[in-house]
């Protein structure tokens, strides 16, 4: 029997690729996630594949799913994405905000982790600072985690599933703390809702405001480039 | 506000064709939901497209997703269905068993259900007669609607999504016999693995065997074309 195995779902950001650097400082081989969803953009996608090979996954696998067929988010469809901070602080959801889409990704890691024979999916959600998801908070972790233990093959067989949500009571500052003490390049990392043709990030959608504002508050610089 | 919305899986067999008619019954506009999955063939996809047109359905989306990537099945790659009904005896998991298959697909509906406004996703499993898949059991269905519940901004919102599986506690020959008052016509569906290529039943597979059980028990002829 070789290492222990985690599935961990990668969206090329800050979060899940600090979620990967912990699985890895476990001691997990990591099996990278991600999903072609039907977004505008796709500069993340070479983001997490960046990342993936940065940090030594055993496979980066990229899912092609088609969430856009259902409408109804600023990532899938064409409506304008919110600049200046306006959805972070109202305490409404975000209109950036997929139907289900941590669920539908956990459901697709969970698929490989049976396969896999892998028993520990990690995602890098976090319940601070941008608590609009409600497909981010711990109990929704908990109930996918609970539901898991009932659907699989692994679960009849005695064998416990976890889904690890290592960053989900931590600040982006201290995800990101974490992360440079873990050995995380965050310059191969991208975040921007909205970046330029070229892969430079915005600097002005939630996401980049949240990211900039994390590593100043870390007490040190974004490596990304911004326009 | 227009009548009450419910997506329905339909995979074009006995079940999602008599679980859609449940919700037809009682009313619901029918949202149905079918996946190409990376199977070995494709009939019951025109089945369920067949189902969903008789039933009236309001729309009928089929959603392209690849399982077969993550591999681990008889139905996604290229391992022999077996016959004779040994699996469905034997008490063990069969090798039909797709991994996570009903979390992803579920996952898929809340997904549209979000988008829809809808609040009740009606799935066809049942937990008598091939009691080998570990997410056909009501404690899979209730934890799953647990976390759908924590899930989604209907949630926060204070609406409650429910997963209806109106067959669950009902053997084939049960239900059957309800669909057969509910006006189901059965000469649109298809159960078969194992097809021959103009889309004929096997008559030897699990699925037909456990088909031709129904209908002998429930005292009536299957119309479907047998090889």
């Amino acid at each position: 029997m070789g290492r222990k195995k985690a599935v961990v779902l990668s969206s090329g950001g800050i979060d899940s690729s600090t979620a990967m650097a912990v699985a890895s400082d476990e001691g997990y081989e990591i099996y990278s996630l991600s999903f072609r969803y039907g977004q505008r953009h796709a500069v993340e996608l070479g983001a997490a594949s960046r990342v993936a090979e940065a940090m030594g996954a055993k496979e980066h696998l990229v899912m092609e799913i088609n969430l856009g067929v259902f409408g109804g988010s600023a990532l899938t469809a064409d409506i304008d994405v919110p600049k200046g901070g306006k959805a972070a602080d109202s305490g409404e959801i975000p209109v950036t905000y997929v139907p289900a889409r941590n669920t539908v990704f956990l459901s697709y890691a969970l698929a490989w982790a049976e396969v896999l024979e892998a028993f520990d999916i990690f995602i890098g959600v976090t319940a601070v600072d941008y608590s609009g998801y409600p497909d981010c908070r711990p109990e929704y972790i908990e109930a996918f985690e609970k539901m898991a233990n009932l659907a699989t093959k692994a679960a009849i067989e005695g064998k416990k599933i976890r889904i690890r949500a290592p960053l989900i009571n931590l600040s982006k500052a201290e995800i990101i703390k974490l992360g440079l003490k873990l050995g995380v390049d965050y310059s191969l990392t991208h975040s921007c809702y909205d970046p330029t043709p070229d892969g430079a990030a915005c600097g002005e959608c939630d996401t980049c405001l949240l990211r900039l504002k994390g590593f100043r508050e870390a007490g040190t610089r974004d490596p990304v480039r911004y326009k």
